[in-house]
């Protein structure tokens, strides 16, 4: 089974509903910057770079909308400003709100943010065409990016693959998966292709508390791929390292530092720190779009805090004590330091930091 | 509210039924040592120096049922080898197959097999005492163990209260609270007597994956003592104490080694790992009925693996995927080198080691 995150059907976006995987298997349709970015704030989808690519179908669907139903305040304006240039105005004036209200749906995932930039490049330049123009060339792109997406994580996967030995017993946390991506995954596409090219290994898989992505989501997806998988909670992942019983760590990651600090999922931190102490490679499956040289250390990688009811127990079942109080970090940062490697489309940066991280953008 | 987990009630053994905590609040009720040896396998009750509890009380009900109720065989028994002599005899058998079922229920926590010892040797002191005269000697003596426990806290607590500062942000895993003890706690022991003691602390609770102690119990616990309480998921406390909102870490256990290697809940040795390389102490309440002298290092003690579908989900709401292999070892091993200081009642062992230990216990 192919799974497909997110798919264009029927001039809408759709996304597999990630919340209630895997007891139910059903997509959701979007047809707004609106709307996506609530797919994106309430984990529908998530992943930084499916959230990458959501957001930008977010921003051509906010295009279709805008040039397909003309507002009553938009024909007023046509006519107060005068035919097609006031329409264009009044268009902007939307997608620009729409750009707003994607950039507000997550703020750790910087693949978010490098998706919006591109989709605003494509609609800066092409300020002279209709709406409709607008649109199509908008729609055009996100394809490309979807599609880009996948390619680049076959790229990933083989250069990662490289790094794990026959037989490798391999540990992730979270989903960085098919489900994080376009398609194949981050992490857990090399691990699709590490058996693709003939090795056997077996996953490791934290379960990933509150959200759940390792119980619900990696367990899915290798079962779905015959990959034999063992889950364990979040607690055990020290215990196992200690018996010998985890070869290396393999994490995708929302946003690289400059200087090679990876912010990732809640607990990677802990297995980075664990890794370290039993001397077993830590590696971060990351796209060159997850790089943010604008960020100079992890330091400064904006943390969200979700929710208090995620750590209240799982969806509507609150099993913790009334009269608590309770913390809900999504995210955590692993310094360059404890990193082995980042396995990049482009190649693997052994022990990164800012030299290494940037010869390989630019070269 | 003072918390009686396990309590004498009208000649039968009732404990708190720590499954269903804190949504509901009930007592269940024992009357044999297999019906108890049940209630610490399904972890009714709980914590290593509570299991002890509960297992002399074991060892008390099947004197008492086996001198109440003479069966057939025993009638037979009787009038084969003559008198008080066969009823004896038989007694003897009922009860030693009692000690078996109770030292089966679980593996890991010492303070059973301790508390087990201590009422054979009871038992066998009044080899000439008819079997009602044995159960009301045995009953006392399980009486006693309980009293001496909550003793052995507050004294203990009082010794781990003066190693916190006021002030002190104090994480701790699982729940070596009243709950897992007579009353008072080991861990949640000290954070009672530091506040009793007049200094302001908070704590902050791993929710401890998959029987979720912490969330259920320890949080419980804390906001009914009104001492403030944080909860948050066991993949959290590496992010907090790298943003140094963690001061020290105190947790229970279910036995030390020799050398000062201590089993705890699952997870306590990433905590630990975690804190050594944040120099946050890491503490370890132990009553000395929890060392073990007879095992010399960490790796003998014996690690129980619990039943799957505790880590399926919780309750009867499984969420991972389908077909995925699943560990559950419900306890770790920190090595001593990780370990700041042993709390005990009779003082404090910094640097735990074999020297150590052995002065202290024979002090």
């Amino acid at each position: 089974m192919k799974i497909e995150t997110l798919r264009w059907f029927n001039d809408r976006l759709e996304m597999i509903d990630q919340r209630i995987l895997p007891a139910a298997f059903e997509y959701l349709s979007y047809y707004s910057a609106a709307s996506v970015a609530e797919g994106i704030r309430s984990m529908v989808v998530r992943g930084a770079p499916a959230i990458g690519v959501a957001a930008a179908y977010g921003v051509a669907l906010e295009a279709l909308r805008l040039s397909e139903e003309p507002s009553t305040l938009r024909s007023f304006d046509k006519l107060r400003t005068g035919g097609a240039q006031g329409e264009r105005t009044e268009f902007d004036k939307g997608m620009e709100e729409g750009f707003t209200v994607l950039a507000a749906s997550r703020p750790t995932a910087v693949n978010l943010f490098w998706a919006l930039q591109r989709m605003r490049k494509v609609w800066v330049s092409v300020a002279t065409q209709t709406p409709q123009q607008v649109a199509q060339r908008l729609l055009a792109e996100a394809h490309e990016i979807l599609a880009e997406d996948i390619r680049i994580n076959k790229a990933m996967g083989a250069n990662g693959a490289a790094l794990l030995k026959d037989g490798a017993r391999v540990l992730t946390h979270c989903n960085a998966g098919a489900l994080a991506t376009a398609g194949w995954g981050t992490a857990l596409g090399v691990f699709r292709s590490a058996v693709e090219a003939g090795k056997k290994i077996s996953v490791i898989a934290d379960e990933t508390r509150p959200f759940l992505q390792g119980a619900r989501l990696t367990a899915w997806e290798m079962v779905q791929e015959n990959i034999p998988v063992t889950l364990i909670t979040d607690n055990m992942a020290g215990h196992l390292m200690a018996h010998g019983e985890v070869d290396a760590v393999v994490v995708g990651t929302d946003r690289v530092a400059a200087n090679g600090d990876v912010a990732n999922k809640i607990g990677t931190y802990m297995v980075a720190v664990l890794a370290k102490r039993h001397n077993i490679p830590f590696y971060v499956a990351c796209p060159l779009s997850t790089i943010d040289l604008n960020i100079a250390t992890g330091a400064d990688i904006p943390i969200e805090e979700r929710s208090v009811d995620e750590v209240k127990g799982f969806r509507d079942n609150h099993w913790a004590a009334q009269g608590v109080k309770i913390r809900n970090p999504a995210f955590d940062v692993t310094p360059a330091e404890l990193v082995t490697g980042l396995i990049t489309e482009k190649g693997v940066i052994l022990q990164p930091d800012v030299q290494g991280i940037r010869k390989l953008m630019a070269g």
